[in-house]
């Protein structure tokens, strides 16, 4: 019976450990969460928890982060090919993090803004992972701009705004309970990139 | 020897302990940090912590959120009052946390956002304090825009975005140890600020 479904099995439960860790990361943070909440959450021994992550739950919200950001590229790849327009681009991503916001009840912050937030002064090799998540957006969005004609400089520029606009947005939904900051900056961010593609100054 | 200096020493000791909390949540987050350490830090032992705050680690962030609230509305009018440009006083804004962020090795984010972000899902005392203060935030930013003559509804939209794409450059920072976000992020809010003082659409 085990060695027959060892395999796929092994493979789910490793992924219910990456998903549980990861919601509990974005939602009360690297620090207030323990090892065993997230076997807890998962309906899984300790045991089973440290044999998939030796490192325990460094090497969860490490992991976690890689998947993240996998799961995002592609999400922002698709997105751009969907919508042509950037300002439309990205009032789809912003509009997904409200949903996500408040499906969430307001609990879920960014599985790597929230995770980054509580432990860059703590675990540099997480931040170094979630920093490394962070500038692929950028360069994703800069790569889109200078895409569509924006200069390399403005476009790079334009990238940092964007994503730091998108994680503050978020963080003041979860802090007011309300998604109106993220439609608010959803809407300036979006005109502002915009006029840069039609060639007017910032 | 206790009596004559009670009064001026209590208030000084209580001061400290919201300096070292308040610096210990903005650099490793709530959750991180223990009452022993607040003690430790401001070299006081933890009867006294307890005696000036019964409601301990809660109590502290609690305070220290009022604290840097007085402290960062006067500071907020103290720049609006003196740069008379909204892109300029808006630049300023960005340049002292990134100054904040170089000074502290990138390990203080906003007192404020920092703290919100790790107990907006676990603590909803100190979350509706944390969005208070960021509510106070905008509503000065939209106050302002407003006494420039932008319309009031376009006015708190761009409150909103300012306060949100402040928070996001800190956190950036903080995640890249670098300012270049903040710096990026500042000229780009400076310039949509500004054309909306100017009449021009976003």
């Amino acid at each position: 019976m085990t060695t027959a479904k060892a395999g796929p099995a092994r493979t789910g439960t490793r992924e219910r450990f990456l998903e549980g860790g990861t919601r509990l990361f974005r939602s009360q943070g690297f620090h207030a969460t323990g090892v065993k909440q997230i076997a807890g959450l998962c309906g899984a021994p300790m045991g089973s928890l440290y044999h998939f992550f030796p490192g325990g739950k460094e090497q969860i919200a490490l992991d976690g982060l890689r998947r993240s950001a996998g799961f995002y590229d592609d999400l922002m790849q698709r997105v751009f090919a969907r919508y042509p327009d950037i300002g439309d681009a990205i009032a789809k991503w912003f509009s997904m993090a409200a949903g996500f916001l408040r499906d969430s009840g307001y609990a879920d912050g960014c599985p790597v803004g929230t995770l980054a937030d509580g432990i860059a002064a703590t675990h540099d090799g997480l931040r170094e992972a979630a920093s490394a998540v962070m500038q692929s957006w950028e360069r994703r969005i800069a790569d889109r701009l200078a895409e569509l004609g924006v200069t390399r400089p403005e476009a790079e520029e334009l990238a940092s705004y964007t994503v730091a606009a998108f994680e503050g947005a978020i963080l003041l939904g979860r802090v007011h309970r309300s998604t109106a900051a993220v439609d608010r900056t959803s809407r300036v961010v979006a005109a502002t990139l915009r006029r840069a593609v039609a060639g007017q100054p910032a």
